[in-house]
């Protein structure tokens, strides 16, 4: 692990335990009770930082932020677009404002007056507009045990160690955390015995342990992003939950992959965590055996220690139990092998594209990302807190993601990515 | 058949040819030497009308349109979420216009010189902001033909007589006709003998003969479209080509789907033919055995008589080989079908969304969509007129889709959707 960054007093006050810390400064778009405008800002302990208000105060002093209007807009997109340089500008000059001995924030009280506002008090938005977002399978745990319950078959696709295996998912039910999700319909299967499919709420609804990122400066179509420069191209991280209709997606996904097994729903969660901020907490990702083709070939692979945790909360029970404990770094894939991957055709990114993970899961029983893992296919009972226990999620369910890194005396952390299942909707 | 329209008379020239007659009236997105902003259109004969020069004009003079500012946008978005409503209004209005004992366009010198553009002088932008492109694999002779081919095996799948498969595609890498397409590099399977796969230019690229519908109303995340309304959620019809690198995607594919091997390049034909347009080409579609679950059950299932034309043209030979003849009647699941499938999960839709049919193969040799099945996986040479052969695509060839519908002395035309090929820019 890196050393962590010496620690920084601010004004504001941020628990020890807040995700928020000055060493975070996650990026997340909302809307206030005062203003339904959708803008940019910061989160930072218990509070929002409107970055409208402080550039229209006009504290954006660097060069590449001074004459920009990108916080004067309702997604991050045009931010992301312009790079690494004016990410490190705005970071540095927000981290200054905030800091305890500088009064150019703290010392007016007017500007604090439109410039703060309570996190809980906020709606948080889309950050930014996902013109594609693709999926990725790179969990080695998780792709061997999809070959185990699925293929009775312990080991990995012939492609698997080669390919960083993606396929395109959807945008526009892509939801921020707190987003009601409906319990879908669909086909499945015939029942043993029948030869018609069935048409029905599904019964096997899952979730997936994610993380994604943001894509920040894109490419042209029919260039390449080579894996050395791959960085310079992602914006920051968030969490998510890839819910999962698996009795849907089985039936429809042969031979053209998941669709309506997946697209009825997605979450992540509102606040972006930059790689700046991630930065402190790089190590090593895992060997890779046999060695990567070379065009996706790191000088020096890199992966994040995030911890991560998966919650069920029945109906009625706000404790709820946590049921998986992860960690990005067990991803067999780096960031920058997806995004090279992904270029390598000559296919273009765009500012505020968004490439998840696939299922997080790690070696142990307890760390793995699903409950299709974690049920073995449905064979055995996941244990609750409660004394109750699940295969897949009931009604009524909140399946709540969070995740963090741990820094000496403060955390960078992803807040939560939450969703609670609701009914069906169809008459079937 | 549905009746032809009677014949209406235009001052502007058409030829008898002509794939934009007045019974036509597709729109698109164009811009001019004279004003870079796209803006949209109609093609008329050799014509673009300049549907933001007729409102400006303030022509649009029916109740929904006449307050609207949808023509003063850069894509056709807006107008698209209106509805079939805004639409018909839309073409009873400039069908007037264009009509031959009509004096408010015909007369007025000064509205026609900055409302008319040469159409070989125009450049065609994409008509919508494409949120999600989804690709639907809805020809069974296509289905069977791929069954074969890879599988060895002369049957659907379980179940595609059931599920109107399709995947989501990407939206970035979606060009219009004339795009130049580069040849896309990527990881093949390892050759016979090797056990590690190799990165190179693919070398079995291939087209796709597709046609595609843009969304005009989307639905709300969580509801669904059922198929009883689903035609008022389409706005028309567009060409396509699915590029496909058939070495990438066959490796790649297991067991996600298509990624790379589609990503690189999408085209479609800029002119957007309305459902309006085509009403009198309405023809009975394929029956369906066993019949559909409910969902997908319409009253009255339609389908259009469109004839397709693939034409490849080596480099040098402007003539070229048309190598297949279809029609987009051989397609197994209708419109509606497909969009009250992709909504069924509650996914929602969202205007300018494409959803394409598939390879649109029919039953014979020379009616087959892609050089995938007209090689039969590469074992058999395609002939050309030229006196060359194929068995995949070339460097310098250009693919050039075409489409129309024969009325009683007129076309209802779509233009044509080409490509050409370009080499690869990757060094491997």
């Amino acid at each position: 692990m890196a050393p962590s960054p010496s620690p920084i007093a601010t004004f504001v006050p941020v628990a020890p335990d807040s995700h928020f810390s000055i060493h975070n400064l996650p990026y997340g778009v909302f809307s206030s009770r005062s203003d339904a405008t959708p803008r940019p800002g910061v989160a930072i302990g218990e509070q929002v930082l409107d970055l409208r208000a402080i550039a229209a105060a006009g504290l954006f002093t660097g060069p590449l932020l001074r004459d920009s209007d990108c916080f004067h807009q309702t997604s991050l997109n045009r931010f992301m677009a312009m790079g690494r340089a004016a990410w490190k500008e705005t970071r540095g000059t927000v981290q200054k404002l905030l800091s305890a001995d500088e009064p150019a924030l703290r010392d007016n009280t007017d500007l604090r007056k439109k410039a703060f506002f309570p996190l809980n008090e906020v709606k948080m938005e889309l950050p930014a507009v996902i013109g594609d977002y693709t999926d990725f399978f790179s969990s080695k745990h998780h792709a061997l045990n999809c070959g185990k319950i699925f293929r009775g078959v312990d080991a990995l696709q012939d492609n698997w160690l080669h390919v960083p295996i993606a396929y395109h998912g959807r945008s526009s039910s892509i939801v921020t955390s707190g987003h009601p999700i409906t319990r879908p319909c669909g086909q499945v299967a015939p029942a043993a015995g029948s030869s018609s499919p069935a048409f029905k709420p599904s019964s096997l609804l899952d979730f997936e342990l994610e993380m994604a990122m943001f894509v920040g400066p894109g490419n042209e179509l029919g260039t390449q992003i080579p894996v050395e420069s791959a960085y310079d191209h992602i914006f920051g991280l968030v969490l998510m939950n890839d819910w999962s209709a698996r009795d849907i997606q089985r039936w429809e996904a042969i031979p053209l992959g998941p669709f309506l097994g997946k697209s009825f729903a997605t979450t992540i969660s509102p606040w972006i965590v930059t790689l700046e901020a991630l930065e402190p907490f790089i190590c090593n990702p895992p060997a890779q055996d046999p060695p990567p083709l070379p065009y996706l070939k790191e000088p020096q692979g890199k992966s994040y220690d995030i911890a991560l945790e998966v919650t069920i909360k029945p109906d009625g029970d706000p404790k709820g139990s946590t049921i998986c404990r992860s960690n990005f770094k067990h991803l067999y894939w780096t960031l920058g092998q997806q995004l090279a991957h992904h270029t390598v055709n000559g296919c273009n990114l765009r500012p505020g594209d968004l490439l998840a993970s696939g299922t997080i899961s790690g070696p142990e029983q307890g760390s793995l990302g699903c409950l299709l893992e974690q049920s073995w296919g449905g064979r055995e009972q996941v244990a609750l807190e409660n004394g109750g226990s699940r295969k897949f999620l009931e009604d009524g369910d909140e399946v709540v993601i969070s995740g963090h890194c741990k820094g000496d005396g403060y955390l960078v952390g992803f807040g939560t990515c939450s969703g609670k299942l609701e009914p069906p909707r169809c008459s079937c």
